[in-house]
């Protein structure tokens, strides 16, 4: 691994990244729906270029700083796909005249704030529950829905666009690539009744689906407009239990130096714990997963058995134990460890920079 | 709550920060021992000055970076408590030339590649593992420990100063004062050995202890020269779990804002989840706590039963779930809700700045 690195650093092989856009636009073109990609992952100006030169013209993201950001970076077409938050209407108005933008809709009651200080056109969209159970309204929820747009209506700024769902649900398919297409059946399936019942009185309904399950499993999207998926353009180790991808195409890795080696216990300690990783783990029964240890290769890492499994993260310590001696023997103080993180949005927000395998930094987004 | 807000906000009540500081200062000096506060907590300029104004000189950090950061804001004595990251040896020697630093050795291999690069002074500790089984060298291992002071002794930049220790042990305590109590004595007497056995040939020997459950609930620390607690600045959630304070000590909040409510499940949807918060849970058999709502107080927060449970945090959502109808009704979309982090080192270095009760903001190093 090349010796410029000085901290733990969070690797990006560009042309995984690439390929992985390649992909997605390719099946959005095939099923003749718009790409409207996350951008909350890769957080990132120059992996937004990478988009960019692929075609896509349409992004989504989580926040209203977030979608500030790619403003300011010349997005002009943006979904920020988070139950809007009524205390940043002012910061709405302070975006770029040209910029498009669609906010979302989970609750009546966060309309009648924005209204009356909202002094710029918005699109709203509605938020639909197709199963996740986290938020949003049952598509049959005519009552609700009825109420939003009524509520919309008189507004001078604002444009009921259409509907979003997230099939969260997605990500508890655990590898059942049968379950994902059948998440992914029931959504569209959902949507495109939605559209049947909407679409005479709005004709250019907007009909957005998006989970990376979903999106990277299934073939077709039948009956919507548009997908949104965003964690398929790094994936992580999450990803691939859950059947979205392969070991092979996770296109991120966190790069952290040993520190200091226990023969006793075949232990080594690494400067990379939860304030770089997150916290976030995969527990499956007993067994907790904290990332996946991989190996180097002369062009960046390759996913088989390294040999070690990863103890624990606290705030800044990894502690890996090695299978046997001759393993253990493999790092020196000093070395550099490579780990596939177990959640690449979590990782990358909390590096807050990437360094592709040519050694060029990467910017992200400062704070979400 | 401040009408001001306009994103999730960590809130940080000065009162209990600086009551927090004034009674480890007493406490360490009714011991006679050096207070040397790890920052790494608050990694905060400001809450610094609050230290700095409690009469306190010296400060512990947890990465080079972070030392930088309060270098740069004037703190001249400085312990890196993290074993060293060979990598960082020139970022060492860019500093002020009046920063007096400590730097800890976990493996003698970390500190021959160090040798031939540094080009100023700093004083070594060893790190010494009193029962926590992390890294460290045993306080009997006397083999190891000449082997550094072997390695050490030719170098011209690298002063000996002496033995660190981080009874993270005591974290498991599980509310069992008089557990910490012990944990602290027998670390005590452990570094006390090793002063026992090395300051006849070092007389300024440093014998250094910190964990924030062992500083906050023993009285006294025989045998040790200096503390080091860091957590005791804001506490949170996981060490009042463990014994260290109450929860009305608890001196750090976050204020979330509710984006949608389903009067069906009694749940509301906060903005607010795994970006601010950390992914950091405290499990408990089958439950599982994300943090702790509390309740809006005149002058801040207070921490009686809200009747509220956090259900999960995702990437940006928040599910809370209400006991009842009458506390659902409690909060409309809109409103902020209180809740205490259960880790709040991870949410400070999540969240990156902090708002007084005063409505003041204050910086967060860059980073980690």
């Amino acid at each position: 691994m090349s010796t410029q690195l000085t901290v733990p650093t969070l690797l990006v092989d560009e042309g995984k990244v690439r390929t992985a856009i390649q992909r997605m636009v390719a099946k959005a073109d095939q099923n003749n729906v718009v790409f409207r990609p996350h951008f909350k992952t890769h957080q990132s100006r120059k992996v937004g270029e990478w988009f960019l030169e692929a075609g896509v013209a349409k992004i989504t993201v989580s926040s209203v700083k977030m979608a500030r950001y790619f403003a300011d970076a010349g997005w002009n077409d943006i979904t920020i796909a988070f139950p809007f938050n009524v205390h940043e209407t002012e910061a709405l108005n302070a975006f770029p005249e040209e910029t498009t933008i669609q906010i979302l809709i989970a609750d009546a009651y966060a309309v009648a704030p924005i209204l009356h200080r909202l002094k710029r056109p918005v699109n709203a969209l509605i938020k639909i529950d197709t199963g996740y159970g986290r938020t949003g309204f049952q598509p049959d929820d005519d009552a609700s829905i009825q109420r939003i747009l009524a509520v919309l209506k008189p507004s001078f700024f604002i444009s009921f666009a259409g509907f979003l769902a997230h099939a969260g649900h997605s990500y508890k398919a655990g590898g059942d690539k049968a379950l994902i297409k059948s998440i992914n059946t029931e959504t569209c399936n959902q949507m495109a009744a939605l559209g049947a019942q909407y679409r005479n009185q709005f004709p250019d309904l907007v009909l957005s689906i998006g989970d990376t399950p979903c999106c990277s499993v299934a073939d077709s999207f039948p009956g919507v407009t548009e997908i949104r998926p965003g964690n398929f353009v790094f994936y992580d180790l999450a990803q691939s239990d859950i059947g979205s991808c392969s070991l092979d195409e996770v296109a991120v890795c966190m790069a952290v130096p040993v520190v200091a080696k226990h023969a006793d216990r075949k232990r080594i300690i690494t400067y990379g714990g939860g304030v770089h990783f997150s916290k976030d783990v995969i527990e499956t029964g007993a067994e907790k997963r904290w990332g996946k240890v991989v190996e180097w290769t002369e062009q960046g890492w390759e996913p088989g058995d390294s040999g070690w499994k990863i103890i624990s993260f606290s705030q800044e310590h990894g502690v890996l134990e090695a299978d046997d001696y001759e393993t253990f023997e493999e790092y020196a103080v000093g070395d550099w460890v490579p780990i596939l993180p177990v959640h690449s949005c979590l990782t990358a927000d909390a590096m807050k920079s990437y360094q592709t395998l040519d050694g060029v930094t990467l910017d992200h987004c400062e704070g979400s």
